[in-house]
């Protein structure tokens, strides 16, 4: 661990409170009290207590997040690749605060703490808790730290779900919030995943109802119910390629039932270490937390629950979690844009599976530390300033960047010109932000992107712009009708592979569209078919045939026809050319074309 | 269960064999014998004994196939769906033999069984047992009853084991098989879900070394083995239809730990049935089987496995599998297609996860219906007769079919003259498969198509024309360098999203290649540029701009310059139009072109 970027030695702090008569009222309608939170803090509040980050951990997490407990502390914290100086979060810029969860076994108040009404451990005498609790006892330490407003709730997972509580129960002490691998409620299968562990915890007969802090703890099933759940935080592929089906102590097959594939060991592995650190029934209690976990159950529906939401939302998936899958994630993205929140959602690529939130922090960080950055300073939203070179390796390209015109943007300024001052844009195919940050600049719009590139995802998270990583095709479905001023497709028409589709969902979604596409009818191109026979390569039709990103070629005449058919407003015609507006023959003398469109 | 369609009241039958000192030696090396095979038969085997058809069954299943075993038994047999007159293996037609495993516990010898020389259960005595030792016992059954040679043998999961087993081990005896659901060799992820299952049957107290038989038996540890193990047979999204958040019994949290969630329910309630019919070592015992299954492992690699193969494979997985993913199934197909075996592949779209073996029955009966009838009457492959008209429901359409040209196929025959007899042909965007038809019936070619649409492959499959459902973008880079006589692009290049890949590969691929493609710079689709500056709907471009499947357009004289640019022989170069072969400026005249080409 390198000196410069650790926080280096910290200590566990404890927090002590509802001592009776003032116990805490749980969820469940059960009191407690007292209640005792094992923290840590890294970095230094600042004068006006506005730079205060709340990470919030996962299942088996605690209060150490980041550097090490004494000199010789081989390991450390949970998630010291994102925190410390220069890191995603920075302690030289943001205070940071880690609370181990009521219920859990690293130093809160839990089912092994000792109930001071009886002298023995709770065991199963402990209330259930809900992630609400979890939110309500941090609310508490807060308050203790004096900090009355946080500038992000962040964790991945379980953590991710306890931002999304914090982001509705307080939501005025929400500046932002950073939900990573989660979901907006435990399903099915991840409630069976559960389910099976809990019965493999209380199926050891040492479980004896929980009272088993006296004498040897349900360790088989705890192993068991951890092991289980390891399967579920890797993804096939990254254990195809760690594993495959190595033997870890021959050099072939025993014919016996001991455990010799490399990832058997593994597992085994896995279940011992974390036997030694963890109580069973904490497993329970959390897990159980979990599986209640619904973050619309106050409110009435998802929509009901996110319109609470008053900060500035990223939420972060994986392609390969399949514990926590990417649509999950959307439902909640989608939810917050329909209550118009400001909202970004990236979906990284990764082999990681679920763990990728404790691995993946190179891209992680690059999102975040951005996202803070424009948190703490929204005046810096929508600069110009270029990237840092480090934006050129922001992780893979999508299959089909839905953006991907390269020529010079005649269209922009014209665009600029048409948007109204203030009004709600969203912008398909956005790239890296660019005509949104000219629009945030010069027209003080409310924009969202959608855009299918990481990279351009990530570059517009960096610039304050709000971006939702989709594919144009598929992802205006779940937008409300009529929620946008404006809906513009800039040079991104030809690619799309459904136009009709398209433009049809962005007048629902749109009260007026701008659409700019390259004139398959400009002279050049007719030329070119024409005396060359051949398909023509042009500046704002830079592609061979054979290497084109454009699915569809159409001409000024083609749109008006649409238009005509599909009964369609056509509000302004504007032909452009590289040398600006062209107003006589544009179907012939134009290279681009700008519509205002609207529904009739 | 309708009359018309049961196999009506069944029995099961019996073969003790490797009495000793004629005991059969086991895979492992130990010796194992007297064996028994419970077993069962549907239909009549016919006079030259062709008709006979093998299925194996998965990790719980049974001799039980089809029918019922009592006129009050309200339970048919595991395969009902797909094992009776008229069904996909239709009993009328076809002499079907199931049998439980070595080591299963529904009347075949397994742990649970009476070990002569002692008196007791085998228990932990029983030798590991391989998927190979359950195929070696199959064949005795088979010998026993007289046949010598198997129209097919077909199973799902541990069954397509089997299946695939039974085509390396005994290749002279297998005139086709239909491994579906499965894979080559149990992975990491699917050795972990085992091993937790076997660690949770080990870890019961009352497994007591297997030695259980004359007491409780470890019935907490298997059935949450069996509970765990029924999560990975369903998927994500089947779950959340069947279950989602729903309580089973109650309106509201109860806040403890008894099972409320509808899933927790249901999971309890799969573990307890199973407990009542399986014996915790057999769940050992067959587990471990899996985990031991590497098709590849005598043979050196998969495609020397694979060139052991003798009959006509079938190969299906279920989209939404994600235990064993349809991946895993490729990765067979396409050794068994480098080592130019008889191999069709379809993946069928579904919700239901990994049991959609026994689920999605009618697309199964279709696939399975015609390949049986075309291996039994070969003579039948490449018949021009119509398919019936139930063709018109064979699942969803592809999202993107790679044979969307709906013209009259003017190219057809000109391909056909093209092509030599006997020779080995690739169809790319083969469609439901007609040239191929009438190439093996004018040309006698050994041919293979490559198509996307669900629909269309299995129509191919029906009509006895290899097909492999893949994307053409994706599809070619397991193949080895020049293994076909022709590979063939027939109007189907224009809706490739990356043709420069495409050709590239069909080049490496072919010896010759046959490209045709509709000429963009016809004289009519010029003069439309022209005269309406439109994007032009044509004979052979027949779609508007909006809705065009096609992605790129191009010309002959495109095309000549890229063979020129890419170093490709242009052998022989054909235009056409609905009138034939015109020779006299075909760039101008032609609506469509056909190409052979070569890589010089």
């Amino acid at each position: 661990m390198s000196v410069e970027t650790s926080v280096g030695i910290v200590y566990t702090k404890y927090f002590t409170f509802a001592e009776p008569p003032n116990e805490m009222v749980l969820e469940g309608g059960q009191k407690l009290g007292p209640i005792t939170l094992a923290y840590e803090t890294y970095g230094e509040l600042n004068e006006d207590r506005s730079n205060a980050i709340l990470i919030v951990h996962a299942l088996s997490g605690d209060a150490h997040v980041a550097g090490i407990h004494h000199a010789q502390d081989a390991k450390p914290g949970w998630w010291d690749s994102m925190v410390g100086p220069g890191k995603g979060f920075d302690t030289n810029k943001y205070f940071v605060i880690c609370s181990n969860v009521i219920g859990g076994c690293m130093g809160s108040t839990g089912p092994s703490s000792i109930n001071p009404a009886t002298g023995q451990p709770y065991g199963l005498s402990f209330p259930i808790i809900t992630v609400g609790d979890m939110v309500q006892t941090q609310r508490e330490l807060l308050r203790h730290l004096g900090i009355e407003k946080l500038l992000t709730v962040t964790g991945g997972s379980m953590g991710g779900m306890q931002a999304l509580e914090w982001a509705t129960r307080y939501p005025e002490m929400v500046r932002s919030a950073i939900p990573i691998a989660t979901t907006h409620f435990s399903g099915a299968q991840q409630i069976a995943f559960d389910a099976v562990g809990r019965n493999a915890i209380m199926g050891d007969p040492r479980f004896r109802d929980g009272d088993y802090y006296d004498a040897d703890m349900p360790s088989k099933g705890l192993a068991i119910a951890r092991m289980l759940a390891h399967i579920t935080y890797l993804s096939d592929m990254s254990m195809r390629n760690k594993f495959g089906r190595r033997l870890r102590h021959r050099d072939r097959l025993s014919y016996d039932f001991q455990s010799e594939f490399s990832v058997e060991t593994y597992l085994d592995y896995q279940g011992e270490q974390f036997v030694n650190r963890f109580d069973p029934n904490t497993y329970l209690y959390i897990t159980k937390a979990m599986d209640y976990f619904d973050v619309s159950a106050r409110y009435g529906s998802l929509d009901e629950a996110m319109k609470r939401v008053q900060g500035r939302m990223l939420v972060i998936s994986f392609t390969s979690d399949w514990l926590y899958p990417p649509y999950q994630s959307e439902e909640i993205v989608y939810a917050l844009a329909r209550q118009e929140k400001d909202v970004s959602y990236c979906c990284i690529q990764t082999d990681a599976g679920h763990d990728a939130f404790l691995l993946e922090f190179e891209v992680l960080a690059k999102l975040v530390a951005g996202f803070l950055e424009n948190t703490l300073h929204p005046e810096r939203i929508g600069a110009p300033e270029p990237l840092d070179s480090s934006e050129t390796d922001l992780g893979p390209p999508a299959a089909a960047s839905s953006s991907i015109y390269e020529g010079h943007r005649v269209d922009y300024e014209m665009i600029c010109n048409l948007v109204d001052e203030g009004s709600r844009v969203l912008d398909i195919g956005c790239g890296d932000g660019a005509l949104l940050c000219d629009l945030i600049r010069k027209r003080s719009v409310k924009g969202v992107g959608i855009e299918l590139a990481q990279g351009n995802v990530i570059s517009c998270v960096r610039r304050g712009v709000s971006v939702i990583q989709a594919n144009a095709d598929k992802g205006l479905g779940a937008l409300p009708d009529q929620s946008f001023d404006w809906v513009i497709l800039s040079m991104t028409l030809q690619v799309i592979e459904n136009p009709d589709l398209v433009l049809r969902e962005m007048l629902r979604v749109g009260r007026k569209c701008i659409i700019s596409f390259p004139n398959f009818s400009y002279w050049k191109v007719r030329a070119k078919m024409l005396i060359n026979g051949r398909a023509p390569v042009t500046r704002s039709l830079p592609y061979s045939w054979y290497d084109s990103p454009n699915r569809h070629v159409l001409s000024i005449r083609d749109f008006r026809a649409f238009c005509r058919e599909r009964n369609i407003r056509v509000e302004q015609e504007i032909a452009l050319s590289n040398r600006g507006v062209w107003r006589i023959w544009p179907n012939l003398l134009a290279d681009e074309a700008l519509y205002v469109i609207s529904a009739t």
